[in-house]
């Protein structure tokens, strides 16, 4: 097994200002773009973390409450929380702020997965994941029941074998 | 209520080509220009439908298990499966070619919802959708249980409300 | 000689949205932005027909009578015409859609032509093409007076030996 | 009648340097983007003879023999030929450059038409052109021939009333 | 005067990733890209320490001589040195890391200078900066020198005026 | 020693519009994207002399004066002062034109300083330069000046060691 990596190590801040071409027809960003933004920031901390090349293999269910005006700065921080063999779940950040007005707003979390690839585009291991802080613990437990979702959604595991999310949907206690 | 439409109204097709600063270091289209595209192609499907500005809601869990090289065509299909209130869900498909060497492959399936607005960004109501294909009148059956799961995981809805997601998982029948 | 294709083999269906950077200072779409759209779409249409790399030969005269709208939703539509030992015509046909105000205006009707050519970029022979609808079968047959228009136009036939072009401007008649 | 301006007061040059997006899989500039950059060029130098605001009312047959190859610098000269109440005719000549290889080649000649608008869009009157070189003197002269052309290809005109194109194809002297 | 603001609240982190479009046929970035993206960054700075819209006034000398490669992540941070009136400098430092590879690079350190406006363009006053930690207070120190060349260069201050550069240059002494 | 060319063998112009995507919130060009543009042009001068790959080695202060407005017509025009060894000193000046209005406005001069390279990236010889006009022969001899400034400032030459600067600044003539 790999040497583990601390969760912090992986830290990847990301700054964008909101240009005209980013927005739609009520200079909103639109959601697509910021889903690029956080793929590249996302990206690039699962690197940190494998120092390897790493491909998207997901993202998880993304919401959109507040808009992002235009000229407004976006700030992402992506962090790993979790290794899995040769994919690594990274935890991201989203802040929209206006400056002048001295408002700061949080818009998203997102989970995105990444599998660690070598030259010839085949998944190779990752480290393990150390976390820290109290977030990073809840981050790196709370990561095997978004795993479960993800193979579920995907058809790859059966609804009734993914016990962390049954336990979610209160079944846990009626199995005998 | 609205007059409602067909879903095959709100058919939209956009075909992309992969250019060099579509890629990672692989040559392979990164996920995050795929997700802008999609939401993008998605966004017009609900335009046709609403006749309104529409903006996004959220995305669900999308996978991504086909590498896609430089020089692919990337064709997208997106089609509107329900309408609530004043949201929209639009089931997208996507497909590679290579079409030198003579290969197409369907490499992404993705639900984005969206709100439509008027003017002042307010949302407003949409027409319901009415499904003609069997495929259309699985797509809309589903789409609630795809409803629950996004409320759920936006903490908008309790896990034990989520009645349609409670049966996937094998509860249901125990419910008295 | 290769295995003729039919003309709606090579259909190639593509949406751009207007955005900003696409805009001139009265909010139009400028015009070379379209036929760079239109290019690519014509492209992929080529490609589908002969499964070569394709590379533009020429492009026909193209009117813009239409102002496009920052917003509006812009549908093209490709097909290959007729094929010509290593070249191909393709069709292409446009449309502007204001969603919102629910109007759509055929604005742009094109003929680009494209050469098939190997890894070296040498030309090679593309399958005849097989029309079907009365209107391919029109598209098919003026091809050949549109493609002497662009040999003459080219400098590379005598007007004079343009007996299709000749009978258009009335000339046929007068030879004995 | 507004105050003639010379050819030459409306000259412009653009340099492109070509970079990996602009090419396709053989590593050649795409004909699309070129004609968005002659678009351009051709735009600012119709704004110049008029001083207003212009959109792009057409583009005349553009071939492309050349091929341009990544990292190629490619210049474009563009020239007003000819004023028409509201519409002007562009000249641009293209070349691109391999300056390592210290090689310099013409590869297109192409015509665009502009119509001068005032805020509202509505056409407005543009100066005439006063040419002074040779070829400024030729160019003015034949656009006449050009315009019948456009006039004849947007159904605008009857090919039998297009006399200076009938004399082109030797319809002339037949006359009585 | 207004409040005081610490320098650190003004740090602004940017991470970049060199995509093909970026860089020259030798596939290093390109100087220009770098100084548009510092440019960026630095004025978010600027925003920060001022909550006003900013504009560059100048950018001091910047040299590069460490080549950053195709695929390298691009780290810059910025951070306000002191403010003069309406006008700021900012401090920027830029990493360029191959992570596969696990190298880390610092590439360039420059200067930007901002001026606040209004929203009619006007110049605003800005907040006098606080520095902190010891590289903080040399920086707001030395911010003095540099814009005595500043001034000089662009000739709206004699040389001999500019007595912390003429210090640099060993003239100092011999003034009486 | 390789064979001199003339200052005039390397001119560039380069004309850009400016678009929604390069300005800021008050619809002024953003100096980052400026100097980018500039970067380009210069580059280009640089290979025109050298028949080289250039690399950027630095650019000199450039101040930002004028706003640049959105729509604006933006001319640079750049040509090599002088040659040093493997390296060469870029003169670049910029326009900015509202043409409707009929205005146009020196904005910036910038000094760019490029080495020439082979194909494996490592410096390479270039020609002299021969200048003919008084303002080439001026740019030639303050070359000089420049270049000791750039040396001083990037800490591979001592002040007191800048005899053409220390003259700037009064001390020429205290030297015994």
């Amino acid at each position: 097994m790999l040497q583990p990596k601390f969760a912090r190590e992986s830290l990847t801040t990301m700054t964008e200002m909101v240009l005209p071409n980013d927005t739609n027809t009520l200079n909103n960003l639109m959601g697509g773009r910021l889903l690029h933004w956080m793929d590249i920031c996302a990206a690039i901390a699962a690197q940190k973390h494998s120092n390897r090349i790493v491909v998207t293999a997901s993202v998880d269910n993304v919401s959109f409450s507040e808009p992002i005006k235009l000229g407004n700065i976006v700030t992402m921080q992506a962090k790993v929380t979790r290794g899995f063999n040769s994919s690594m779940e990274v935890n991201i950040e989203v802040w929209a702020e206006d400056i002048p007005a001295g408002t700061r707003v949080s818009t998203n979390r997102a989970f995105y997965t990444f599998v660690a690839v070598d030259q010839n585009g085949r998944p190779i291991e990752v480290p393990p994941v150390t976390p820290e802080t109290e977030e990073e613990h809840e981050l790196f437990k709370s990561a095997l029941r978004r795993r479960q979702l993800r193979l579920v959604l995907a058809g790859r595991m059966k609804p009734q074998d993914a016990t962390e999310l049954r336990a979610l949907f209160g079944v846990g206690d009626q199995t005998p």
